[in-house]
């Protein structure tokens, strides 16, 4: 059943459609690992982790929903279900336990830069198929490149 | 590495862990679930089904921050990691791709059905072991019945 | 026509059911003696008890759905029609025309006591039953043991 | 006790009071069979004229507030008790247990026809008694007759 | 230099611009001996009619702005500067010095009734040369007179 | 189609339906042509009446939906097409292209006078037919009086 | 009198304003005729209709207002005047007098179809000239394209 | 009766009681001196002194409510009448009907010069009996000379 | 004077008074010094735990208040006077001065310790005499788990 | 350990330290005995004086926080714990149990005027070591002076 | 110390890094002159003038906030220390002293159109090394052309 | 061009001029100084200080504009051009580039030190010429000891 008609070419359809469903999956995980962070973090810098995990939650909620209304929007069913996140979903996240400060910080760092060099392939993707995709994963990179700052100004002070 | 102390006995923390451990996993997926659900549907009915299923994402999402918060302060790690959603989720959901409002909405009553039988087990489990945890189960129960009856109530109508 | 299902067994749907059907008449029937009262009052204390029976109306209300929805929820139609109301309700209200604000103060006081002596048999009978139900009449009788709190305060002073 | 005062001759006085109180009724009436049929909704339509219901008696209850009130201000005490409204309210109002979509929005568009009509009558009546109140009733009456119409909109389509 | 120009004909703009700086004078001054009152009560229901007294206070300013306002645009300059209020305004008020809870509560009925008869005058006025000059009449009689009875309420209870 | 009945007699519609139609294009071309001066307003006043023309706006847009609403209620299907409003609007507005400060004003002077005068002369015809749609009439004349006033307040000292 | 002096080369100010004017004019022609069918819609699912339209008025009244704001700021005076919409505006909208819902959601796809097949001719012909004029469309384009989705998800029911 | 003792020695009430008697006296005046001039403006920069003048009056009504319930706190009962604001008002206000623009803003500068310098003199009096008061008096002044500072640079350009 | 009737039987309102009691004085103690630690707190995590600690406060004190109102709700007077708190209070706090950041969360840790268990004996002490106050005790309790959480989770890097 | 350097020279630091904690005592043990009237308060004001004893509680925290952060700021360690009140605390504070209306009115009154005399001196002692500090004590000050005067008028009329 | 790593090429970070540094000195340079501006100026439309540059230095300084956060998010420490801004800033600003209105806007054209230039280039210049740093630019300068325009359209009446 | 008349002596002028001057300087150097910290700040303790910061830059830019307001009030016009800060301006800052959050702490100590003893030098100074602004300089000297003890508390750790 191919009900909602695209407003794009076929041509341009596959690879704006893999673009917004692989980021779908990329947000959708990282909003479950980072809430894993959340819940299980222990260590002296456990209430400003705590609430900076919650902000990087936050946005990849919302930018999941805008994804995913996106794909729906030009005809693209998205598809955020439980097996497809565990199987399609890539980005490191913590092990399971308490997981220390230090620990959740270097995660992040590392998972957020994953995901961001992944978005810029993308970007690159989809600048001649469709440029309202790539308009809207271009905000992504750059909260995504915002948050990755932060955890990386904090992890610089490890190796003093 | 167990760090946080419990404020329980032993013999409580058991049943007390799995009850929250299981109750994590039926909210997580129920979220996504539900936003899957949110952007496939299709049909006349499109709009209030739209905003009805992100009422129950919200109160899944909400609830299970409460309950992995809960099972962290018991001292008892929460594990909300999207493997462990894949492997241990078993409520029904929807189909890949576009999803009729009618078969939403069943979908929908079959799956709260079983979340809440699930419930109502561990709100009788934990009553002696931890009633702070009951009080918690209960309070989820009340508002999962409650967006039963409204899907059940939509649901009525298809049999006439 | 029984089209919503219940999620608790037949032998519980009884007791639950009689119990919120009676709240439901208990409490919309305050909230039109309480209104009645607020029009009606004159003395020296007008505002002061004009402002208070509008929370007293207010968390009647309020109330009232929540415990119509869930016996909907339960599968069990609540009846709150005018005819339902005149004829079960059975709390002392104010009589016709101006009341003064000492006689006021007085059958409130009486009224509330009535009401949360018949939610604490209904607190009882519900335990067993369905401890959902029963959480919910225990938050409405703290509501109503504080405010009876309120009027039986400002009542103290008459045998002065 | 005759304690407030009015400020209207005495001439002016029953017709103004008999609109008023007669008014009342009908408002009160309204939010009590609004929300029975706000709980006892089912069929397709159930998210929508649930929350449409919630309105009327939200107006409902409202104005009946400000009838009341201008009652009271006129020296005429209203009368809202629960023996006065179900003697004396007349409108048709949804039957007892579940009820479907099409028959709420039946049962609506008549009962508030018919509260209209009444009203349009006491308009008349007060123009010379008390212009104060006639400006109030007409304020209801455009409240009622727009939430007619929306009903009426949706009813419309059962006899193509 | 008349600058401004009515949107009435000249035979109506006497009687509505009579009505509407009358109408000016009596709000001004009430929102004085309002605030007079409001700082120099003294009793035992200090803090009830201490509030009380700036809801008339915030109407009478609130109105007066329309009031003036209205006027300005029939062309109408309003006069509401010290001395014009100092030598026409009629109603009573407080006297000097601290002032007893129940002779606030006295001198507000009366002084709130002296204005609703002068208002309810306009109103018959102003019916035929401008109608809508009259609605705002109508609306401030209507809140006038439920603030007068809220203090004769509160004043009944001398008597017994 | 006739869908919705009329809650008024036949005599009665033609006048209303006229009064309500005639204002409705008014209010709408009204907001077209104050944006557009909002928009190409240049001068020193720039920024005043800049932000003075979104008020105008605000309150056509808000009006017109009310409007259109109140002839919806009495069964009278509005007409707010492009085509309609482009054939049936007649009051003046701003010339295509930057247009100065003092020549903005002169035109919504010009332009809120004449609807003034066409709404007054709606209030008398639809007194007798329909006082709930008059009573809406003066509500709207009342604000642009006001907004009238201010602009020719604004424009007073050109001729000086 | 060309008094605000552009910021863009002469070459690219032709293209630039052409996209710019007609995409306002497409936006305030969509805002009218959106609330038309807001006012007109008859048919069971009214009330989800009529809440989506207002959504896309608003969406399209706020871009309408950034557009023109935008062509000003480049030194180009918008045209929005009532009669200009009614000579350029092109695309389809709803006819005179009561519609069916079915019909409107038709006509709304249809509508927001054209509406985006000519803004994506802007956004690649003004890619060179401004390219932030080009991301103030795709902003727009997003938009309506989720509004698109969102009628085409209720419209496909109908070839069921 | 002198019902309320005072916290300060008897030879410092006389000099606090008529530094806050008078100041209340000013404020009083200039919040209804600059009413007037919002109300019987005309000019050109209508708006903008429009808006600026009710800065002043808010800042009025404010101060003279903590002035007047300062007196009260200190057992001195503030006089606030009509009358006596008439008798004991000295600071120059606009004359009777329409007002040029800028004729308000010098007046406004005026008064306000006035109002500072007594304000002044009242500061230095206060030192010593009441800093409490002499705190609150420099408050009143910073607002007024910042108010003064405003029309003055509004004022300056007339001698251009 | 026991002029507040109790709800309850005589038997269960000794067993619910010494819960209610004690509970009140533990938490008027805890914040106390909740609020010393927060105010002497030194150390590079200051501010973290300066915000984290006025969590608890607030927390607290409005739990405070809510057991203060049903302990006289229940007809027994509570009793947070400072001299009852000085001798009754017995969970460890702050030592007087400057404290360490690492010190401030191990004595957090073990307090928040003592008024969980001391809380865990009065739910299972109250579950027969008062079911509502049982309740009450619970919500309380979830909360003070919550807190000792993140305390606990911020304290276990110390033996690292 | 002195670890925050003080900002003021060492001879205005003790008669400023004192100042501030002996203000902070006497704040923290009226928001305790403010509460402790607050709940234990009966008679025919109750809700009145109830709720006017709840602004006093929340001054009396809010300013108590103010002056421990400022002797924090001035390198101070502040002194708020359980047994520093009970020992240093020396206002008037209501009884055990009970109290009647008219008592609590007598013993705030008694209570805060003590608290000004106090302040009153030190004010006069803080002006040269550190005006900063005088200020605060200024706005304290004038506060409980407000809310003694309220206090105060409604005590006068005892002696009827 | 190079701490936080780029997720951009070496060779795309300097082109970017340039773009950004210069942006953001310009952008807090314009935050400093407009503020001068908004102190300094005097003449008839202070007031307008004195709250739209409250707006432009809203603007530059939320933008200067976001770029500076941009270029960290690179590993590029952006620098916008005091000297640097003074050596480096090089757009067009009032002189010292009191300005006329009339100079502050022909200033704000001006230094608006050399900063709306400098980024017509950079948005040129990072289009292909960074399309996320080149959106935002893009951002930054339709916000100063709006802010041109209404400065432009203010200012185009001194040569009449 | 002298515009603005002072409301003070020629002879408190210059004093007052100064300190206002000065004042002026420090805060909007503080301001920059305290944004170059927050962005190029890297350490554990990001997070923490990176908000705090905020929160001086935050006081400082709004103590700026009331005390250039304060100056132009008086008929000073104040200097805040980025010149003038360069080479005016003397707290101590952040080095160009990454800097360590226990620099970043002891940097802000050692500034706002600073700034609080200039400030203190001129509460002296304008204690005679100005009270008003004497008042002001108190206020902001209370604010930034605030800040300064909040750093101090952090930075004492450093010497363990």
């Amino acid at each position: 059943m191919s009900v909602v008609k695209s407003t794009i070419p076929d041509s341009a359809r596959q690879v704006t459609g893999e673009a917004l469903q692989s980021t779908l999956v990329d947000l959708l995980g990282l909003s479950l690992t980072g809430k894993q962070a959340h819940w299980n973090l222990v260590g002296p810098r456990f209430r400003s982790i705590h609430l900076q995990l919650d902000e990087v939650v936050a946005a990849a909620r919302t930018f999941s929903d805008t994804v995913a209304e996106r794909a729906a929007a030009l005809g693209l069913p998205p598809d955020g279900r439980p097996e497809t996140i565990a199987s399609a979903f890539t980005l490191p996240g913590p092990k399971d336990g308490w997981v220390r400060d230090t620990d959740v910080v270097a995660v992040m760092v590392e998972s957020l830069e994953a995901a961001i060099a992944r978005l810029r392939e993308r970007i690159e993707a989809t600048a001649g198929p469709d440029p309202v995709t790539q308009d809207l994963l271009i905000t992504i990179t750059a909260e995504l490149e915002k948050q990755r700052w932060m955890f990386a100004a904090e992890h610089v002070s490890r190796e003093d």
